[in-house]
């Protein structure tokens, strides 16, 4: 049998790579990553003293587990000349295959969750594995904060971090978070897209960035760079509409920054943007508070 | 919580209608089917004293649990004014939703196999349910002889029938397979449409209907009045191409009767068409050996 890679998102995150590190040392695979790790992901790789997944360009030919996502548009360059056997993820499903193959998805708030509920036996003797999967639930979910949290990603990582023999789950969070959480002297381009994903909203090309910090007056100072760049992005790129979303992970809140129509974000948050942002209290998850109502209001 | 419904494909058969008796029974949802019984399925739930799920014509404003599909031509009418909640399934992929829900598919010979494997310690304590599973998979399977059963069936059959108080799996299978095994007497618009399914090829509607004999000449002695059905079905009903699938259980092969594009059918079988049927040996299975070559014909 030719090797089979397991695989995160483009932009990949902390859930992203520990959940391809952890699946393919389960089940006999290779991990590999289709971008450079952020800081975030660094700081857990090296806290665990784990090396990073190989990068892979290009997946053309290639044996594909898809980790972490399923939507076409978030799969590594060379995707749709790869084949993909197999899915596990936690997102909304825009899949389509040939032929039938393992998938699993569950509504909970990380990847690693559904990996860490179903092979829970087998992680018990890895403390390792327990610990990237402990980091990946925690980053998800910012540290339960998210909407798309569940009691049960509360009990996995309970129970994940008494085999990884990590005592305070909340400074732990905490430590991941900021290890990625100040955007100061960082070019505003690699802000936006340390974490983006495109989108297909009824046909058309929708981009949305998330950067989480601890004070959301990072963002503020630099209202103007990060503007200047999403209409940049819009029109270089062919977007309909780009989003860039600061998350106050403290204050528990996002403000959203957008190039295109005012009034789709209008329709979509049921609030007026003031000039080209609007602040939303209580929104903290792309998945699940900002990419639904936008793609009501493209498709409806 | 508003009643959930599971529910499985249009033209029921018996592993979509065992599959969601039996998963709505372990989840306390209540099951449902799309339209009637066909002969095989009727005689499994008399064998085990169940009844059948209640008729559900529409499924609109409904939260569906899809056993045993995916794609949107299959779901009953009204699926897409419904709430699809689950998805558990061993076909290929054709689903998108809006947020994340639960899927679970993998690539085994039958959706009972995927519940039966799940939720094994569960169904230890109900033979009825192990009974309706084994029925399910012996079907599906075409009793192991289809080329879509993997070892996983054959080892969960044998722990189901244990469970069931079933001692010999292969007569009990061909018991199954009997009930339904003869076209003697019945309207051919009958005989095709009790396994029909619609497929989307890259945007071209297909119709593959499929039954299986133990003697495939009483097939072969209705082949006028197939194939004039079959062109009255294009016709009629917008079809690039509608296909007929005669399946000698007892030969392991099938003849597949056509009404569409010869030249389609050479490229998808490499098998040139003696007029409107060919016979193709060791096919068994629609799901892995009919639609992935016509898919691939028509979208390459």
């Amino acid at each position: 049998m030719s090797e089979v890679y397991v695989i995160g998102h483009k932009s990949p995150d902390t859930d992203t790579v520990c959940s391809a590190i952890v699946y393919a040392g389960l089940k006999g695979y290779t991990a590999a990553r289709p971008g450079e790790l952020n800081e975030e992901t660094a700081f857990v790789l090296d806290y665990f003293k784990v090396p990073a997944p190989a990068l892979m360009e290009n997946a053309a030919g290639k044996k594909l587990v898809l980790v972490d996502h399923n939507e076409p548009a978030q799969v590594v360059d060379g995707g749709d000349q790869a084949e993909i056997v197999e899915v596990v993820d936690h997102h909304k499903m825009n899949f389509v295959c040939n032929t039938p193959i393992y998938i699993h998805v569950e509504p909970v708030g990380s990847t690693a969750t559904v990996i860490a509920k179903h092979y829970m036996d087998q992680v018990k003797g890895n403390p390792t594995h327990a610990g990237l999967l402990l980091a990946a639930v925690l980053s998800d979910t910012v540290i339960f904060k998210s909407p798309t949290t569940t009691d049960e990603d509360k009990a996995i990582a309970a129970e994940l971090a008494k085999i990884a023999g990590i005592t305070d789950i909340q400074t732990f969070g905490i430590d991941i978070k900021k290890a990625k959480a100040s955007i100061k002297g960082k070019p505003i381009a690699d802000v936006i897209h340390v974490d983006f994903k495109d989108f297909d909203f009824g046909g058309k090309k929708v981009g949305i960035g998330q950067t989480e910090l601890v004070d959301i007056n990072e963002v503020y100072d630099r209202a103007g760079e990060v503007t200047a760049y999403l209409n940049e992005l819009k029109s270089g790129k062919g977007y309909e509409m780009v989003v860039f979303i600061g998350t106050d992970i403290i204050k528990e809140g996002s403000e959203l920054y957008f190039a295109g129509d005012a009034a789709m974000m209008e329709k979509a948050f049921g609030k007026k943007p003031e000039g080209a942002s609007m602040w939303l209290p209580g929104v903290m998850s792309r998945k699940k508070q900002v990419a639904p109502p936008l793609e009501k209001a493209f498709t409806s």
